[in-house]
């Protein structure tokens, strides 16, 4: 078998060419894409074979020798720089395990760019489901976190200022709810991800009379894509995706960031095990937060890839090209090993963080995240504008900072003396008022209305919640079983095919 | 009225603060704003109002000073960067027309950072909007020329190197569907715009006893946000949204790039009217193609901008906080615009561009665009593989080159030897089968497989996607009627209130 | 005056252009770059009729309307779209002021290929010399704030974990060095900058005897752009001046988290003082770090702007197009504006945040960042292994953790007994050593290494830096003067023609 | 040997850090960092020594050890994930080698957080200085070609349409003065590379008295580096040189784009040989430019790893830390190594395109690039003002446009109907000075102001352009000398030690 495919071209490929271009490619995406090249000959040949554009003896040969290559695996493929990629090399074994005219009879009414374009599609398939059903793991721990601290009260922060008395299960349950998010645009992205390329050809479809529903159906899609040069030129399935890993990542890095802070012994707020830490090579008193420095580090790594595969299509022509094609897809992979691998450090992230509940207390009820209490009693009780409660109890705040009080010792004394000071009206809240006001438990579990944090109302909110994870796992494994069924079919296909020689 | 809002604070602010964040702040945002700002009081007064926490005498001095100042617009406004930003501005005057009491009672149970959040959502919301009309406009245009080119033969580009004939409606069709596929991405992108934040307060909800649903309703929303702390912490609607313009933009500069290079007297595929042209100052032959050069690169602008927002987002900490949600929002309005004008300017682009049939026939006989269908032919006709197939037309190609004849004076002769000598095996074939093969317009018209370039089933394809069109019109047109209806309500709503006093 | 330039396009520009593209640029442009453009004219004019390419009676009405229209400003010049660019707004201006013949003489010879080329080096020049007077500022705050704060002993972090003690001092002083590299690479980029593009024309320099080395002379420039060609495809000098920016803003940004976690009470590190600090409309307590967020965001956003241009420009040609000059600069000016903004609002950080160094010393006494200092005593003074003392003291500060002891109450004893269980050698180091050891004052002034934490180290690195700063100031300072005296004598030439009329 | 380091930490690393970060990191990175390691290793041991801090006999230990691990290479030391990164698995294999006692007693005074740094840092070196021997061969080859090629006259064009007469060695000048600033850019980079970390430890140094100059020394850099804390917590060198690559790439994808366009059969004015063309698995016709695309698609791959990198970084603390110094650097070394490669294919195209040069000259001939000449002629011959003369020529290029006429036929007679008809006045050029004119060979000859593309300018500034490279090469040289003089002496260095012992 002569390497190159080509007889209008006169000479060898470049040394370059291999040793930069075609030599890493193949290093990089032969192996993993080996599954999905098989599937793609496969349920070409049964098409073929079912549209009698492929004797049944030429058929049965192709068959066994697909079968013979998939069970040897992509190590007993030899690799050719010089065969240029993935495909050629792939059709190249083939040939020679099924002979060459029969190996050459495979190529017909089709072309290397609707293969890859099926093949990053097939990747991408499981890729995504493989996300989902690890996304799905990790809200269902944040979910199942959020009801064991529902009422384990802290200091909310914004500004990683002190704001208002939360509870941990409340903070887990809003991460929870974006990860739900998370999980509806990578299902959503499906949509465009499920129409099957092959049978494009190189830009033109063919004028053999092939059926590429049924190709469709053979690889699991729920149809054809209606447009053969927009099935080859496009992959905005690919940059939806990557878009949608992007958006998540970051903000699992925003979770770790919070738990970065908190797990200081200055803040106090957090335990994590020693499993999950890494330690120093000099320093022997250190546990290393490594695990929440990687997430943090990986929004950013995730924010480049999606722009390096947008920046590298930008300016391609709207075809089949190397650089709309290949380059863009160039860290596609890498970005979706590392969105995987993100997913289950933050279960792990999750699942390991212990809230230290009377530090927590003992925050909240020291600094002033209550203030806002204080002044809602007093536009309830005391008829002020929300503008001037604000202004009283700003004032109060002061004299406490001045005096180094924390909140837990403001009295009813400060607030009327600030109230007459501001307004020029006599005020006489009682010390009881105002020491409820200012203890985050009752604050906390008087924040009733909808969405808020109190205990019972994050206890509904992580009820809600799981209803719409299961419906999501049930789809998450629907696509699965489905994608998985067809597979099978094909195989059983191909096998009944090679038995008929 | 004082500009300091704080009582706790007792220093003015640095004027670095006001000149280098405030008030380059209020100048890009305050008047844009001004009408989003201007619902949510009126629908959080409506709702106070209506559930009682605010009595009927404040509501409607309130009632009375909002409508006032929604006629008299932003610009009646002094804007004040001491005050910090749009809302506190708005307060302060506010607080001028209504009184400072009752301008101080409206903003109790909700804080600047619900107002921000929901303010993003419906400004977003209406920008969203706006964009699927001009992307529903854009993409009709494309189906119309599509249906009026159905049958212009063309050589179809891939790596710009002529591949196989296709049509420039082909062409066109294929744009088509990759901008229903922006659409669609759009359309979904609303599914997580759609629940309101109002209410959600700083982070934590609030103990008065405020209806969200009824403000959600106030303001079109289908629901409200169900987690306060998410609430107000995240913006992912907009990274998303982002990433599909993001995304729009570089595909329509890939068309862009075809369309630049098709107008080239070298190619001379394309015509442009000289009004969507630029001159030269210097060389009075020019005529320079300057739209397909802004849609090139506002690819470019759009990826940095969708980078410089999660990159502001990134290690943010999961709240609200002025780089989560100011600095990562800070080109997104701009951006949007941008995605806007482009549409606009793709939809010129696709009107204006004419197609030279007769060159581009022309070229399409010339260049060896057919050769495949020769080597189809063959694997037909004469049972050879593909892949034997392949090398004999390539070695008939490399003579060609060799002779420097075009495509179309290939004969039988050239090819019977040429398979002779790579087959060892006699060739017959007619001459009038290889120049059939050669016809461009025999080979498109015979790309009859589904998807394919033949011009009957490209006037299908566009008659499907027109309705689909119809279909995501009716859509955008519904959730366009509800906005506007929601919005009719509030009005008559806070007209009611004022008529109250 | 006809808007239209060219008499080879026949019909009126586009609306959507106008709208879409001109108009937007026109605003965003042409009063920023109008006093560039005069400068260029004159120049231009100048080095003319110099060259005898211009009468003097013409040179001198061009003179006398270019120096009115100077004082006259920006505003005073009718902008119309339908001229498509700032430059044929102004020459339709000039020829306005000075006769359509004089003033159509003034554009022989250059292109606005070369003026835009020109312009965006003069302005970018300008704006690099106000970045470097400014960072030179906020050095020169770091290093006395350093120098103030030498001895001010903290703990300092790594994995935001408290490592080992250093002071205050020592961490600015590692800040300015940032700066010194940050200064550094803004004056080297203008080693790219310093070369005049005009007279390159539009792509091809001119047939006429034109003296470019005098243009560029009168135009501050060392030289002239020594290939015309790349004279006005390249913008690389913008590109490197904006990653300078990009690098340095995220080191600001990283520099502003830290002062943004110190700055808690649970770190209780740093004070800012209340002028520096946003409100909250709701939580009277609140103190928040605006100034911090925004330096933290900025990074972010400064990232998406180089990034932006760099997605701009690629794909484009090497020569001018719109894409690869325009859209690529799109954002070039509202990013320096910004790294303007944070290079002042670094300063201020900087000037206004103090020490609390009780908090500090007590903080770096009770954690345990003197850990090493101990392992490092049992290398010197019981000869263990490093790695034996590593291990040694992690048993020591494991135990301490069980029994809640802070650092400072280790003894000797624990020690004594953590070495005989690792090393099965009896060990018996004083309980003076050992407090020594943990005292974080004498660690940090024992450690004399090169470039350490020692406040008579910092003090000695402060002078150094110091040093290198007056050197980079009187380098940018003989930079701005060279530049207003070339201005100056441009202006004096141009009145001098008016004169000779 | 156990694989805890830390005696504190009491818990086995659970399996997902080692799956997912451990793991892959050390995949990635111990194999290409072993030699820095090595290095690392054996200056601060023969530092050590000669500063008294270790004994002889344990130096020559470790020297032996040291010696004998690098000899045997990366693949005999084993890794395992639970001792996390690439130092500590050195560290336990040459604890291993040396025996517990003596491995462990290297590890005095430094900490991996330098070693990191240094690492990073002598890798970037060799890398860079890779790269600039890279760059400087392909620079060469610009200009050689350049200077070949000085008077193949051919279009040049501005936004893809033909705009003045130029050659292709104007270009290649161009493009080589590009090339020139590239190299400067890398060169300066070196600047802030140049300083050792080694000895800076954690983040503060250290009191044993170690002599920094001496490692910095043995290690090849000019200086060390002079605050310890930035010395760890700083990669700006690594932000720098990626942007200068990032930067390059894109401007050689530009190349790439303009060799695209020309190499199509509509353009004719490139050849490529075979040997850098890909094929079709389809098409038999196909020659694709697959190097070009690679280079096309490259800018947009780097400018997506300059993203990550400081998008990765922004956000981290001002100190060491996984986000800050391990997550920024992910991308970094596969970057470098794309520079690299691209710098490879950028010289091989340079090298193999050809230019066709009747079909440049055909081309130059017939289009419309000469008609500044024309309207110059009108400037100097007829007094015209140049805006005049631009619109009279426009009006000309108007009507042979609407006859159908190439530029070459445009005759003296439509030149002056044209001029009575705009300007009302009479002219009478001769057809010998338009024919003149309208030569593209003339016109380029006359084009001698400085940097045009006369032949023989372009002559001098290839000769110019190879004084400043032969410079620039001897710089690189010297500094290649430099490193491996100091490598050898270190080598020497260490087998001296172990003669010790």
């Amino acid at each position: 078998m002569e390497s190159k495919v080509s007889r209008r071209l006169t000479q060898a490929t470049a040394p370059e060419l291999c040793a930069h271009i075609y030599l890493p490619r193949l290093a990089r995406e032969f192996a993993p894409g080996f599954r999905y090249l098989t599937d793609i000959n496969a349920a070409h040949l049964v098409m073929l074979h079912g549209a009698g554009l492929v004797p049944t003896d030429v058929a049965a040969t192709l068959a066994r020798a697909l079968l013979r290559i998939e069970q040897d695996g992509p190590d007993a493929v030899p690799l050719d720089p010089e065969r240029e990629d993935a495909y050629f090399n792939y059709e190249a074994h083939l040939m020679a395990m099924a002979g060459a005219d029969a190996g050459g009879r495979l190529h017909v009414a089709r072309s290397r760019n609707d293969i890859l374009a099926t093949h990053d599609r097939l990747r991408a398939r499981d890729t995504v489901l493989a996300l989902l059903a690890a996304l799905a793991d990790t809200r269902d721990v944040a979910l199942r976190q959020a009801d064991a601290h529902a009422d384990a009260v802290m200091p909310g922060y914004t500004h990683l200022q002190a704001a208002q008395p939360i509870t941990y299960g409340y903070y887990l349950c809003g991460v929870a709810q974006a990860l739900g998010r998370d999980i509806a645009r990578l299902r959503q992205a499906l949509d465009r991800l499920d129409a099957c390329p092959l049978g494009a050809g190189a830009l033109a479809g063919t004028a053999f009379p092939i059926d590429r529903a049924a190709t469709a159906r053979w690889l699991g899609f729920g149809t054809y894509a209606p447009n053969a040069l927009d099935a080859v030129a496009s992959r905005d399935f690919a940059w939806e995706i990557l878009s949608a890993m992007a958006i998540a990542t970051v903000t699992w890095g925003r979770v770790a960031q919070d738990l970065y802070v908190w797990a200081t012994p200055e803040f106090g707020l957090i335990d994590f095990p020693d499993s999950v830490a890494g330690t120093s090579s000099i320093m022997p008193q250190k546990k290393n937060p490594v695990v929440l420095e990687y997430l943090k580090g990986k929004g950013g790594h995730m924010i480049g890839m999606l722009t390096a595969s947008l920046a590298a299509l930008k300016g391609s022509h709207f075809t089949h090209s190397g650089d709309g094609n290949r380059e863009s897809m160039r860290g596609f992979w890498d970005a979706t090993d590392e969105a995987l691998r993100c997913a289950s450090l933050l279960k792990l992230v999750l699942q390991t963080a212990t809230p230290r509940r009377a530090n927590m207390l003992d925050r909240a009820r020291c600094d002033f995240s209550s203030a806002t209490d204080l002044a809602d009693m007093l536009v309830r009780d005391a008829g002020m504008s929300f503008r001037e409660a604000h202004h009283v109890v700003g004032a109060v705040v002061r004299e406490a900072l001045d005096r180094h009080l924390p909140a837990s010792e403001i009295d009813s004394g400060m607030v009327n003396r600030a109230a007459a000071a501001h307004t020029g009206r006599a005020l006489d809240v009682d010390a009881e008022v105002v020491a409820r006001c200012l203890d985050p438990v009752q604050g906390v579990a008087a924040r009733q209305s909808a969405g808020g944090p109190a205990p019972a109302l994050v206890r509904q909110q992580v009820a809600d919640q799981l209803d719409e994870l299961a419906r999501d796992r049930q789809a998450i494994d629907a696509l699965r079983v489905t994608v998985d069924a067809s597979r099978a079919a094909l195989r059983r296909a191909v096998e009944r095919l090679q038995s008929l020689a």
